[in-house]
């Protein structure tokens, strides 16, 4: 595998660093089709965040969710008492680390400033990471907030480049998102596609410089 | 139902004037469960729309079309020649009038000038209009293409006042599709929601100001 020579690693959260295997669970609690209405959910979560920054009418990650999941409550004909709504939505703060992360991300740290760079609210990463034990390893958590537009618009992306300090081809981006690899490739940074599920490409732009399986694939690379 | 006050009337193309049923009929010719292979050809060239839009790297509908149905076609494993692949780009060369649409749009055009303001290139949108029959009702073929971006951009939105020189409020427009609704609403149009499959509207902002089935229940609210 070719080596990747950077200066830092930024992140994607959700599905990269850390999985949402408690959304999941709490659809099974409510949803007959669990899978299908969990699928609806969160195609709908990442269709609002292009929706409102299109249309510039942004609102943070959290609310959107919140939205997504009124969507996809009416289409799936269900009833959700207050409580159950609110197990939902909780069940995002509780992510946990994909199982080879927590021993990569200090090797990783060794070598490398890391940040985190999501669409999440900034009350969803800091709660999310804490939980996930996560906290400590990274130097920034940048989230889209900061500048009320969502990936793949590049003012996103330039939240790296800023904190980090650093050109953003000195910056490694890495996510596990199809979406996200072309929109950061796009903008700039050498990029790493974590495809844990052996997805295709989208074909929008170039590819990503390396792609990898799992962290210690990424580590590899980048050592 | 609430009658609505306007002096012009543009219309979404796919979807809303027109049926692309010609695709979905080539799709049956290559993919065993075409019904699905479909579903994600159209999901991705939506959101290849969004993506490009947000990372300021547009093409053209058809390419962005050509995209989404290579992406489709790795992601259901299947073989397709150089012919077919032809076929199934060119069915978006062959859509057909909703039932009603024929004989509404005569009657519509006498109280109002009607425009159509589309995603789809110049080309497929001129192509199309002409084989369905539909051009001469027309007084404005108005493509997103003319300022390189896509819908729910207000850029898209404002090709309409502009070309029709009349105040964005004065103008209906009517699409069938959720996004397209919210984005014109967001944008200040009167909106008529073509609902033609009963589906929940999105809950990302304001409502339209009529929600119809058909043509002839739009004429209704319009006279």
């Amino acid at each position: 595998m070719a080596k990747l020579r950077v200066k830092g690693i930024a992140f994607d959260m959700y599905g990269t660093v850390v999985d949402v295997g408690a959304v999941a669970e709490a659809c099974k609690q409510v949803a007959p089709d669990a899978a299908a209405f969990n699928a609806q959910w969160r195609a709908k979560q990442l269709e609002y965040t292009f929706l409102r920054s299109l249309m510039g009418k942004y609102q943070d990650f959290w609310k959107v969710s919140e939205q997504a999941l009124e969507f996809a409550i009416a289409r799936f004909g269900l009833t959700i008492n207050p409580v159950e709504r609110k197990q939902l939505m909780e069940a995002w703060l509780r992510p946990t680390p994909y199982p080879e992360v927590t021993a990569a991300l200090p090797r990783l740290r060794e070598r490398h400033p890391l940040a985190i760079l999501s669409n999440g609210s900034p009350k969803m990463l800091r709660t999310g990471l804490g939980r996930a034990g996560l906290r400590s390893y990274f130097r920034w958590v940048l989230s889209a907030d900061a500048v009320r537009t969502y990936k793949p618009s590049p003012k996103v992306y330039q939240l790296a480049p800023r904190s980090m300090r650093l050109q953003k081809q000195q910056i490694l981006f890495v996510s596990s998102n199809s979406f996200d690899v072309l929109g950061a490739k796009s903008f700039g940074f050498k990029v790493c596609w974590i495809n844990r599920a052996g997805a295709p490409l989208d074909p929008l732009g170039p590819r990503p410089d390396i792609v990898v399986t799992n962290f210690d694939e990424l580590e590899t690379a980048v050592k």
